[in-house]
């Protein structure tokens, strides 16, 4: 089982899973393409479904096959069901079991279909196989907070090409999450709104990085992006938690990614990308929005934005959008 | 001038540095070698001085020629004097001009020369010049805090190969060094100890992570390491401000970061690294005690980790102290 330790300096959890791990032979050279580092046939595809653990919920087709199929990880960061026990070995050293879930969510039969190229109805699928699984996760006892993923390319920590999604269910709620808490509850004490109800009306006014806009979805650049052409997709009824969402808006917000993609793909010749999930932790009240970043790695973090959490960001949102948005040419 | 934005969500300034920026072409292919990019002779090496704005500072060898050399970065992520002036334009966004300081220090004449490979005498250089502009930038008005880095190699966001610092001057306090103070703040709080002293000595009891220790400086893997073979470097005489420590105490931090680098440089083939010198704000009081991250980039960082601000380690900092330190074979 994985270990997490404790950060003094920042105050986040850190989670040693060597059990992952590698030999120092392995890190170099670095810049394999995705699969080369895996002999034998892909485990995610159909007709392989023995090279991964049993499925715990599989969503078929009416004349057989699944469509989408959710695995636990073979290698997993976070495993077993139980509350964060804690224990303070020092003043300086803190650590927990790292008990949680780890999923794997194979995002369609289709090898080569990556979520910019899935069809409708496998979209609703996805959706609603995440949103099942969140709402699973909030069931088992000592899960905190449960963050969707999707890493799309090797710069964006995939190591398998076949389009999947990972569930990783957490015995804290993790500090990131703990941020926009915050920023959510300082918004509404300093204004009485919900800050993402507010970021889409202001967006939507503004009208200089908008990407999509329907009656039901927000896609913008945001004024605040860090890396080029980052996106905010927001649903636009309020609503805190991801698995509480109405079925349309979950539906609307799987297709408006599956636009936004596309059109990233097409731009930047199919860059690596991680999507990332916010929804409210588990059995906590509202003052959260949920939504889902959209972080292209089309550059390096360096040393300046790990030493001080400074992003900075090289393509302003204004021209990101302006490239990316519906009414380009 | 770049502009600063800040992100409601998490509270974090992000840098918008468009003048830095590239169209979507540069960002594709993504794997050029560093130089690749760039046609013409090296603007850090003898001789081409004029290819960069004139040096602010420079350190000369006695029969002539500079050994290490300050120059003003050509797209400054910061720039010029004067306060903060933020301006909220509406309850969502807020913005600031991005002034501050953005300087490059040629780190040796020598292209091919890391800090890995530096000698004795240019070690103490190195260190010397580091101070001079840190103390300098304490002096210029606004200007709240100096971030120091090196970023070798590529897959570390080096745009250039000649090895080089950048000295950041930020008219805030960053979000990570906030952070940090607040760490400081807390374990002082319960213990009565700074924490990098508590920690000092408690890795040294533990003896599992050790790098390298003499008795001005202490090399580890620490507890909490959140990348492979990450690295820690404490004086250990407390001092909270870099410009402040003794010349013996920076000489012996460069050179045991020498021979950190050296060894990682051969068990891992030369990765790509950042190097982040953490110092207290300027005209800020204790609390603090400056160190050096070490960290090695041979995992991408996928979405969970940026997602959650929770980093996951496959390489327990025990196995890789083991591999690093100076008692393996």
């Amino acid at each position: 089982m994985s270990q997490l330790r404790r950060n003094p300096l920042t105050g986040r959890w850190v989670t040693i899973a060597a059990d992952r791990a590698a030999r120092p032979g392995d890190f170099a050279p670095r810049r394999l393409p995705v699969e080369a580092e895996h002999a034998g046939p892909c485990p995610f595809c159909p007709g392989n479904e023995e090279a991964t653990p049993p499925a715990l919920e599989t969503y078929a087709r009416s004349g057989g096959g699944w469509l989408v199929r959710v695995v636990p990880n073979r290698y997993p960061a976070f495993d077993g069901p139980g509350p964060m026990a804690v224990t303070e070995l020092s003043p300086v050293f803190t650590e927990a079991p790292g008990r949680g879930i780890h999923e794997v969510l194979v995002l369609s039969p289709d090898h080569g279909r990556h979520w910019a190229d899935l069809e409708d109805r496998q979209v609703g699928l996805v959706m609603a196989a995440l949103r099942d699984r969140v709402e699973e996760h909030g069931r088992v006892p000592g899960v905190r907070y449960t963050q969707v993923i999707v890493n799309h390319g090797r710069e964006a920590g995939a190591s398998r090409e076949h389009p999947h999604g990972q569930l990783l269910g957490t015995p804290f709620v993790p500090g990131e999450i703990g941020d926009e808490q915050t920023g959510f509850a300082d918004h509404e004490d300093r204004t009485g709104q919900c800050l993402l109800c507010a970021t889409v009306e202001e967006e939507l006014a503004a009208a200089v990085r908008v990407v999509h806009a329907d009656d039901r979805v927000l896609v913008v650049c945001p004024f605040w992006s860090g890396v080029p052409y980052e996106m905010l997709v927001v649903p636009r009824r309020h609503e805190s938690h991801l698995e509480r969402a109405a079925p349309a808006d979950l539906v609307a917000v799987g297709r408006s990614l599956r636009g936004a993609l596309a059109r990233l793909s097409e731009l930047l010749d199919d860059p690596a990308y991680n999507l990332v999930l916010h929804t409210a932790p588990h059995r906590s009240g509202g003052g959260f929005h949920w939504h889902v970043h959209v972080l292209p790695r089309v550059t390096s973090l360096a040393g300046f934005e790990q030493g001080t959490g400074v992003l900075i960001n090289i393509v302003a949102p204004e021209a990101a959008a302006e490239q990316l948005g519906e009414r380009a040419p």
